[in-house]
């Protein structure tokens, strides 16, 4: 089964952002560029920041542009801001932002309940947002909520992702991310969409955001890697939630997920006892574990 | 990667001894019935129960006798109990159980520091343990812990395991149980070792102890079954820990190992919602969680 695994996998760090957001009780923005400074030193290459989005709705993202202002600039590091439309792509154009990620769900419902708006609304809004983040020479990742499965429409038909994927594509975006928001996917539906989608993303690089709401994370981290999947979303000591699954886990651990790189020989440039101080400083503030696993044992 | 995959596994739950034994608050004799019928009725059908060890080192196994005493005899349902001395295996056989595990380290080292003696002591202890069960007529699991490695002598060579479980074959055992008691395989390794070692194994069911110590279990539940390990132990809500590493998760969890299972179409017999009621049942005493991620969201 080992014989497709790649070189080097590239993880893309969302704490900051998907971790981050489910905490209620706000970070100060001191500790939030240490913890960032410190992903960065811990060799992460690609780092989600914080989202554009209203600090009325998720006050844990009002300080955004400031964060942003005082973030120093790493050569080799890029910084990401999630936009949810054409206001929060302005926003991130004037603090500065060289990259942005849109999202949009697969699933009507989901999208009615999580946006507000129905699917074929937001496809729109997704072009809005990519034609305006193209005009400010801005690069997009697309991602694609709920690829594998919604708690309310159940399976998602691999052709409605492939769909999205191509129009992604069609209108020029940089990267795709396929997300398993709810954390529905398995070993064979993770192989299922890859399989039929990596044949039509030419050089696109295509990453998977993976959830582990039900356990099968890193199962599905070595589906994907077989498939020819080598970048993955992940969230310091697996940091984030699901707002529709109660008690959820988060996203896959980056310690757990670099840890099981490296005990399968392959490179992602992470220093995880580095990284795994990050996760203590987190877990002190907040006065409580994450799921994480790894983070908790190295001294 | 799938081409492999069984039709079917069993799970051993060993939660009502290896996650209990890792409490300090005492269960209730009649809540640890209630937790083993639960499991039973969920479809488990070996379920470790108990241990037979100095209730002045575990009180938490003190009842031992009195639990197995009360335990509903369900056909088709096997109780096992482990064992770690000649004592152990007539306190065992007195009590009328018919299955008994011992369980020697392949770890100088740890034999030393868990058990109190050397590699080669052990080796005896369990050599007299397996001939007093013969006599009266107990079937013997026999466990090889920290297969993969230990946080005190490194990775575990695969030669070692393999002397052990000749030695625990030619000595008539009727199953094999290679334990990764400190969380330090990887799929890497555990296809290594049960490359090797199912070809010698003939008949005897081989299953895997594995522990998501650095989040790695169920990824090496994957690689174990692409090499033909179709027998896992699990404890409910992935209860347990490891004495050597402060703040370890535990035991692989059922629910979330049944539930990869069904994902990928396997059968496990469980019914994992009646399972996850027995987690939720001693969540609810302790009053905290358990690292399984699945159990939690089931209503």
């Amino acid at each position: 089964m080992y014989q497709n695994l790649p070189q080097k996998i590239s993880l893309t760090e969302v704490g900051p952002r998907d971790g981050f957001q489910f905490e209620t009780e706000i970070i100060p923005t001191n500790l939030k560029v240490g913890i960032i400074s410190g992903l960065a030193d811990a060799g992460l290459r690609r780092i989600q920041v914080t989202s554009f989005v209203n600090p009325g709705v998720v006050p844990q993202m009002a300080d955004a542009e400031e964060l942003i202002e005082r973030l120093p600039r790493r050569k080799g590091v890029t910084y990401t801001g999630l936009v949810l439309n054409t206001k929060g792509v302005e926003r991130a154009h004037a603090a500065g932002l060289e990259h942005v990620e849109i999202s949009i769900s697969s699933s009507d419902t989901h999208s009615r309940k999580n946006a507000g708006m129905s699917l074929e609304q937001a496809v729109e809004q997704g072009d809005a947002m990519i034609r305006l983040a193209q005009k400010h020479d801005i690069h997009i990742t697309a991602g694609i909520q709920c690829a594998f499965g919604c708690v309310y429409q159940g399976e998602t038909p691999v052709h409605r992702v492939l769909d999205m994927a191509r129009n992604f594509m069609h209108l020029g975006v940089h990267r795709l991310s396929i997300a398993d928001t709810t954390g529905m996917a398995n070993p064979l539906s993770v192989s299922r969409l890859t399989d039929a989608l990596l044949p039509e993303t030419d050089d696109i690089p295509v990453g998977l955001h993976l959830h582990d709401t039900r356990g099968l994370g890193l199962a599905n981290v070595m589906a994907a890697m077989s498939c020819g999947i080598t970048d993955f979303d992940t969230a310091l000591a697996g940091m984030g939630g699901c707002p529709f699954v109660t008690g959820a886990a988060g996203n896959i651990a980056t310690e757990d997920t670099a840890y099981l790189m490296k005990s399968l020989g392959i490179d992602t440039g992470i220093d995880i006892p580095r990284l795994s101080e990050c996760s203590k400083r987190l877990a002190r503030f907040f006065g409580k574990q994450f799921p994480g696993k790894l983070y908790r044992l190295s001294s």
